[in-house]
């Protein structure tokens, strides 16, 4: 599609393609759709890039009734404004932005805090529709609402965000770096740096390299952490790792007759420092906690595990052991204030991988 | 019995009375024992005052495989040295100490870290025996070994203790009020102020109001809480618990059809700042993370299960909530450098209510 001047298109729907979910697991299908303009507090964008995470995948192929279909998926791009509603002064059009599937009102106790990164104003949940009008801003060329997904629906040319959900950045930052930043590179990075706070010289071991789990290694590479543990299904993974930081890797399919938190046990005598899992299995979360050190050993949950899955633990374990367990959305980074910190970092080659 | 002089005793078997448990869950006998000088690095400590924790009932009514018998329970006391082992000089006779479950070697790299309270050389477990050479000082008449119980056993007139769980502490302490720091009390305060590190003006859930659930009240509001909401079975636990700082209390046989959690969260405006399970029930543990705040919330496990049981989390909620759960012991405290402080607050009226 020809991108319109937005003195033409700002105030009109704009039509244009997206790639549209219309059923849990099947095919996606790219087709013309309409984008509304952006009501009061709202930012239609550009989408420049989008690149796919895993909690796209999950919530795609989730039936009735977590998932809600038609729907356009897709949380992690970087953009450019096309235009603005009413009462936004922060960004205009233009402008590159980052929409990002968190809230960052900058307005309720949880954005004042510095110990929480969980917006009160608008909170968290995988909803279809926009938050303040509980409506979408797509239909299709036949009139039917299509769902939005995470705030962002970034599988479409066009798509409209809530101010709260989008932050400015650097226009230097390459756009397909910074898509990486409005969610997978960011809550890894985060986890270590601002959630868990890896201190130097600290054992590391992360379930998982995928995006998340190398941003991980990355954000505990800066930290200072001086051995940092990929456990991955996929030995190709101890290579691409080594560039994040990897120092170790675990193979979870070749530990013989031992679990992987007693390889790592072993490994680390008596388990290392942080341990982060980013799949998404509730039995590895219990593995990583299983080979976190007792005293100050932290387990850092980032995956994204199927609705209604129980996490297990051993209650005396939990007593004795001294252990920390908790999760972190967005690695417990505010988007307004530290994405741009992200991107500084990049720009000044800090931050090395982003791939 | 007549309490002799150490210059006659020391380097002898002393023969005492003690309270001897022979059966899962049935009543203690008071029985005549004999109780062994103490070995290198140990300390023979005449008991002065000793109470019942929860935690010797647990083990008191537990069968074959994790209870073991004959024992001699009882750890939360307050002694005089007798006599003292081969290279202490740490302690010697006369002096009044509190011996503890957890050790302080004050050597490991758990000692030594500000991170933990969880030494390492002598870990914390529930043995029946002397740390270093894993036998008992305790026999009875007919010459069977009588079991320790951790680490401590003061349910007799004289136990043996080894120095890494002996903490001298200022005489002028009374020993009825000094042996309830030896555990419960300690536990709680220590949980607040050390472990949960309770900030000025939170919002504090207390699950059971026994004396750890109260040393927490106290603890909280040392620490500067201004709500401290406390849930019991026993509506008069209200009364005695508004001396140590509480000022709300929930009957939890009485919400109607709403779970505990669910009066509270309603209470506090989505959830307390931290919750302290002071009972030993998982289902308690899961209701106190229920009701701990997203964000910054922080669960605290202080009570003991019996061995086995599971504490089961939703994981998107552990996920998504940003909320943190650990465990610990004795309260986070270091029993040689935390003790002796605590002891101070008393004497300096700080700590108030140690009933």
């Amino acid at each position: 599609m020809e991108v319109k001047q937005s003195s033409t298109t700002a105030g009109k729907p704009i039509r244009c393609r997206a790639a549209v979910a219309r059923t849990a697991g099947e095919a996606l299908t790219i087709e013309e759709v309409i984008v509304a303009p952006p009501k009061p507090y709202e930012v239609r964008i550009r989408i420049i890039c989008t690149s796919l995470c895993q909690s796209d995948i999950t919530f795609w192929k989730l039936k009735e009734p977590h998932g809600i279909f038609p729907r356009i998926f897709g949380h992690e791009a970087a953009g450019i404004v096309e235009s603005v509603g009413e009462g936004i002064e922060e960004v205009t059009e233009g402008d590159i932005v980052i929409p990002t599937f968190l809230s960052d009102c900058g307005e309720c106790v949880d954005c004042i805090s510095k110990k929480s990164n969980q917006c009160s104003k608008y909170p968290f949940e995988i909803s279809p529709w926009m938050h303040r009008d509980g409506t979408s801003r797509f239909t299709d060329l036949e009139g039917e609402t299509l769902y939005h997904f995470a705030y962002v629906s970034s599988f479409s040319e066009y798509t409209v965000v809530d101010i709260s959900h989008v932050t400015k950045i650097d226009p230097a930052m390459p756009p397909n770096k910074a898509c990486l930043l409005s969610c997978g590179v960011s809550t890894g990075v985060g986890a270590a740096w601002r959630a868990a706070n890896v201190e130097p010289g600290s054992t590391v071991v992360i379930f998982g390299l995928g995006a998340i789990g190398l941003g991980v290694a990355e954000g505990a590479r800066l930290c200072g952490a001086t051995r940092i543990i990929g456990v991955d299904v996929n030995p190709d993974k101890y290579e691409i790792g080594k560039k994040f930081g990897i120092t170790d890797f675990v193979n979870s399919t070749s530990c013989a007759n031992k679990s992987v938190s007693e390889v790592i046990n072993g490994m680390t005598n008596g388990g290392a420092d942080y341990c982060f899992e980013c799949v998404g299995l509730t039995s590895l979360m219990e593995e990583a906690f299983a080979c976190c050190r007792k005293g100050w050993g932290k387990t850092v949950i980032l995956g994204l595990e199927k609705p209604g899955q129980q996490l297990s633990l051993n209650s005396l374990v939990v007593l004795h052991s001294g252990k920390t367990l908790f999760g972190t959305l967005f690695g417990g980074l505010k988007p307004k204030s530290d994405i741009p910190l992200l991107v500084k970092r990049y720009m000044d080659k800090v931050i090395e991988n982003l791939t």
